[in-house]
């Protein structure tokens, strides 16, 4: 393919490797395309997170704020810098993020990559061509008073609040659901089950109750946990120790980059430990941990509640949002609950890669904060998008099959509890047993064996009374 | 408690560290105090891991064997080590084994633990004091030829092939007591599900039938682990390059140790590799996991098809082995599926812990065997002890509602499956519809629309036919 | 083996199963016999864990007391429950709870060896038999206005708080431990690394405080977890619905055992949730495992930094707490840090399962506490003792190789990075380049190239400076 | 965008939901597109698995060609049926699998999926239009003689099949560069390590050469556990029972597709179990986690082996493939041995994710069987891009720092070991001890003492007999 000595598909750019042709259009330079060669795992790369790449072009303005601010940074060059960084921000150029996000070398590339797409797209600001370092640099202005080992960790941090938001989000709708569903079952008696079987009745209402308190906690727990994001190590440079930062950058730099993502970020009082430590993303994943187990659990409920709809226990019934079965005509399956299910069990994977990679950190810096980056991100993704499915294509469409409900808990042996305090736990034994084995109902056992009056009896066994009725689940609460 | 000048109530022992008491009456010496002292993690000794210091004491027994045939050893003191070790071997002195199970130090603590206790028992089968180690040494005549790195790794494989039989036994068990079930349920027609809900008829046999087959699967698969186990490094020494092991002495251990098991044990091709490899650890644990997820499964299956009596399925009932609650008087529980459950999860657990352990070896050996053989040892014997429970207190023991099973087969909706053929997906999926919200049935629902005569019907909807009774399982097969 | 007439060995008691014979001087009764010849798992009965026992003692007590408030017991029956509860909490008796730790039932039996146990020394005291539960009934009078369901976790909740505090004071004193080595380090200057490769100066007294300060947030994680222990569901009774506790109960108790227990309980608002979710030892459980995990990072920090003594890193030097081979005589191995790499990757198995125990609860409970309970435990315990002898048997015990600190700091290619301001990153990657291949040093590089003076360079690269030494972490911090 | 009457942009399908759009030119229809709607999870579509759609076709034309034969479908049918799955099944209408990876509904959509873009394309060559499914029905014709529950766990492991074959021959290439390596180092000596301490001499060639047969080890377990997923349950139709398929179908399919394939498939012995085990899953994905583990392992000691290059062990050069540090100038980094650590920790990961989805299966099927694909495609794909980029960017360019290596075995103190079958533990213990504490050699201590002569001496420290250099490694042995 011959190329006009007037139009050059490529230019030639260095580094300590030696010299490589990147094409000439190309925003990203000699780093970014060394690093996509050297890493072609998953064939997705960078911009497959664009909460990542824009927090790191908002860490990059607001390097070039503080360097400004500080002397370090001419008017010109600070201001293009500021310009293409915010570009990057706003959705630009997205494309040239070509690293893989399963990387080695601790983030060097993914900052590198934006070190680079930010300086090509200054120098076109500037007037330049692209790859015309000499006028400004990836490294020394771009990167100007930074290092990976502080830039990295920030822009993580900063797009894991905003990746985190949705889920939020998505969180406090399926909540409302529930509790809206909690209010609409208020009045449906059903039999409790404990370890599967028969115990004694409850609400319907009571039941989806549990549901929306349960979200309520994760939420405040997921609240709690995210707050430990905002704490930065912008200023730490290579280890910790800030080497090549001016006196003022770090506050400088931070004020600017709470300025531009509207994060109240603090300053690690440690920078060192800042720089090394994982244990914030440790953290957070375990509680999206804890997230989807809860998440699971109540679909794992949904799903059994539903079940049948002639042999199951038929309780309640899920909307129907696809056939079910390309062989057996008009069955419906519970697919939204299941696809909630698997997005759980790959949270509880990733949560394991989360710890190892955590585990497996040395000295001062832990290498393998991409793959942490990508395990949390995808979890915090898939969350998000599960939870929202559950809500709209699930829980806002459940019906409850009420007749059914209220004749087991007629029917049920479990009523007898509720006369251990009259009868004592021998008796009422007896009683539960011979139900058990004749089929027969506990009340009439009761009466035929003359222990109670039918009237007390009656008062003794009104489901209404046993669920507790008065009692409605405040939804409001956050504690665990 | 005063001593009299007579008889001191210690010995001083020596190493690297310098001088240290031992109890006068301890066949343990000043290495395994230290490390009893260094390790206060569980407070459980080696000594309750028999198996484990059954096949240290073999190993030692048989490496004596090779040290007299190969003129490294005379035979006086070949005779004592072999007698103390076959002392050992045969259940004495175990309560001498007091590192803890999770210990530091690669396993050279719970090895020196056994040079010490022979070395000390064969002293005094010579006729002299324990401690006198001028006439026969824990480490320069106990471990002659030896090193932790091969002794330890060769009785783990050893005390591992040991702790997995009655794994298997009880596995075999299980498999026939299933076997026996889906005979016994031949001809209990049921509805299958998918997805909990109500799918196409099969027999209760079919479905115990299942269980056997699995089992018998997972019998195989782990037989084949085990055989990884008959691999051994003894000869290695010290990282694999059999240093201080005379020309000759791998091979004549070996064949004294398979003698003294009983297990066909072959040396490693490779020493080096072998000392610093637990891959076998990981497959044996990784097909534990398995047997355990597939042992979960089948306790859930029957938790949710014994649940009930009146408002779960309700198709079986398992054996009452204890009152279910404290307060639901005559409430009877799935305890044994759950304690099965339980285990699985604790085998799962195990098998994580396992797995970090052998990532994180490094060089020439891996330092975290401990926890390994911990662990392994932890699962082998909980999953035997579970399936030997749910043999004898569950299955054995279950019943089947036959009435029930058959009248949820005849009101199924999933019976329409078997006209897909005849009648097309689209046809049959509008009567399957209205079938579901009018509540009737399907047969009637075909002839009302003409589609197929009465006899047709009857022919296709015979459960026995739909269940393709000819079919019971044939549960030798073994293959996955 | 005969018995006369006159001395019974047995009595007989009586349960939905039938009759059993229990020894006639034993506390626990039929309930516990049961589960204990049901669940034969581990070999290891309830009281291997002591905090449990004590927790389960303290409920009953609190419970008697509510009950006699509120009138439901008499006051000699409430009078010798709680002083029987009293000396088992006080540790008389724990040889009487002898169900196994890995149990099915959700807690049950569990909860009826605390009952029997307490009424038959209850009806000791009050000068009858053991087994004449017509006068004081396990169920009626020990468990009254309780449930297994609100009783176990509310136990459970106390009698982590409980194991929790040994972990908290260990942590407490290694990261004093860790502060006191930053002291003592605080001038040695040393080498970073990141990625294992040499970075740039630091001192080693930076490296130290890294680890309390690491420390010190995780001790704010684990108190703020345990936090969410301090609600319990006591009075919820079977499912949550508080059926058969009469009002005022719920609070009336969770007064008497925050008095009891001197923690500072609070009753959840939703007590239905509470009964069901497993949420908070999912919380907690995540947080050890970041415990365990910083731990583990720490000691392959500790192993990595003491390699050697000759061909490895060298910088500092563990204590020699034993010997380190059979084979090779004078080796010392890092065996302290070596066990508690072992004991975090039991941690994190242990939250896997803890995971999987919890997504696995059904409906209104989860049956499967008993593992989450055990997993637990150990989990504290065996941190805490990991904890203890690192700091004792090691951490206090290290020196510094100083002068071969400082020599690999002044030889040190990375000094560079130093001079990337003045020189830019181009021209210091060539001089690093140099270095590198040609194994000459940094410094006569540049002077050989003219580009700084020898006093601009000397004052540039000032090891102190790089290191940045003011800068002495502040231990005390606990945010992330 | 107006469309005028002559074009609709849509078609109207129907299903048991309703009547839905499908965009006239789709090849997929109403259930493919319902999917999509309910499962917008990843945002990657079932193209991005295109071993899953390939293999989904194929069964999709081997069993048009088997219902062909046995007089099921007209010989018009079947043959368009065959040529449009042949089309799908050489790489055309990828972009027609719509349906997210990650999906509800036990892989129900990706079998409608398919049966729709194949069932359209044969329209298409009918000369029919698209959505006139009056001609030929995705259900009736495609589907004919199938169910999910067979089709799509047959596809899975035919897929997996074809996607562990790049695996597989990266592991044939990096263990031939190991062993290259194993030659080029052989007489390489250097000191051994346990427990990262000095330990005795070996080569630098036994070293490689052990990565070498641990990674011909994994091929074999890998081709083992890969020999599971031959065994297909086609022809199991709904549940396993069969039912719809006539006699004669399941193995002539299989034989149809063996043929497509190339793979001896064979049908499964029970297609009940077959139908709901995911054991094979299970056990094939312990196995990459194994694999995933030792390479870890080998790349976490690269990494240590390479540390330096002045402040580490430096014993070897990984190849320098790009920049290390945006702020240290001249800094190389192992990031190809980085890169693949977390990959191996997302494969441990996925593992934990995959044996949670096997657990949770029901019944008669596992519904979660998306999760359990989707986990172990990326695993095999990860992992063969992982291997191959760690052989071609890091082991073939390795090279080695002798003259340090042989210096360091020279002053080691390990050598005090091979004096000890001369002159004992105790006395080699003094003397390393002293070397320890005086930084003297062995030799001259051994000299000093009077202990040896000299000849003795340099004859049994002659590092190439220590290391026992005739025994480099055999690369071709596979067992464990």
């Amino acid at each position: 393919m011959p190329q006009t000595s007037q139009t050059p598909s490529v230019r030639s750019e260095h580094d300590l490797v030696g010299d490589l042709d990147v094409p000439v259009d190309a925003y990203y330079g000699v780093h970014a395309l060394r690093a996509a060669h050297n890493f072609p795992i998953t064939g997705r790369p960078l911009s497959t997170n664009p909460a990542l790449v824009r927090a790191l072009a908002l860490v990059k303005q607001a390097a070039a704020r503080a360097n400004r601010d500080l002397g370090l940074l001419d008017a010109e060059r600070a201001a293009v810098i500021e310009a293409a960084a915010a570009e990057v921000a706003a959705g630009a150029l997205h494309d040239e993020f070509i690293v893989d996000v399963i990387q080695g070398g601790a983030g060097t590339s993914s900052n590198m990559n934006a070190n680079e797409v930010i300086a090509n797209r200054a120098l076109e600001l500037m007037g330049h061509e692209k790859g015309e370092y000499r006028y400004l640099h990836p490294n020394d202005h771009v990167n100007l008073s930074q290092s990976t080992n502080d830039v990295y960790p920030t822009a993580v941090n900063v797009a894991t609040v905003f990746a985190a938001q949705p889920l939020l989000d998505a969180l406090a709708r399926i909540q409302e659901a529930f509790r809206a569903k909690a209010t609409e079952f208020r009045t449906v008696v059903k039999m409790g089950r404990t370890q599967l079987q028969d115990a004694v009745p409850m609400t319907l209402g009571q039941e989806f109750g549990t549901y929306a308190v349960t979200i309520g906690e994760d939420r405040a727990r997921l609240a709690e946990s995210l707050r430990l994001m905002h704490e930065i190590n912008l200023g730490a440079t290579a280890i910790g120790t800030g080497l090549n930062a001016p006196v003022g950058y770090a506050e400088t730099a931070r004020a600017h980059l709470a300025d531009l993502t509207g994060i109240d970020l603090v300053t690690s009082p440690d920078l060192i430990e800042a720089t090394q430590d994982v244990g914030a993303f440790v953290h957070l994943s375990g509680v999206l941990k804890r997230v989807a187990i809860k998440l699971s659990k109540i679909c794992n409920d949904l799903r059994l509640l539903s079940s049948g709809p002639r042999a199951g226990l038929n309780e309640i019934n899920l909307p129907a949002v696809q056939s079910g079965s390309s062989i057996m005509p008009g069955k419906v399956n519970p697919v939204i609950p299941e696809v909630v299910n698997q997005v759980a069990f790959q949270v509880v994977g990733h949560d394991l890669t989360i710890s190892m990679a955590a585990e497996s950190g040395q000295l001062q810096l832990n290498a393998f904060e991409p793959i942490i980056v990508h395990s949390l991100s995808e979890s915090l993704r898939h969350l998000a998008a599960a939870v929202d499915t559950l809500t709209e294509n699930c829980i806002t469409g459940i019906t409850a099959n009420e007749d059914l409900l209220r004749r087991n808990v007629e029917h049920s042996i479990g009523l007898v509890t509720a006369l251990n305090p009259r009868l004592g736990y021998a008796a009422s034994t007896s009683i539960a047993m011979e139900a058990l084995h004749s089929g027969r109902g506990v009340a009439e056992l009761v009466l035929e064996r003359d222990l109670l009056s039918a009237d007390d009896l009656a008062a003794l066994l009104r489901p209404e009374r046993l669920a507790n009725l008065s009692d409605l689940p405040d939804c409001s609460a956050v504690s665990d």
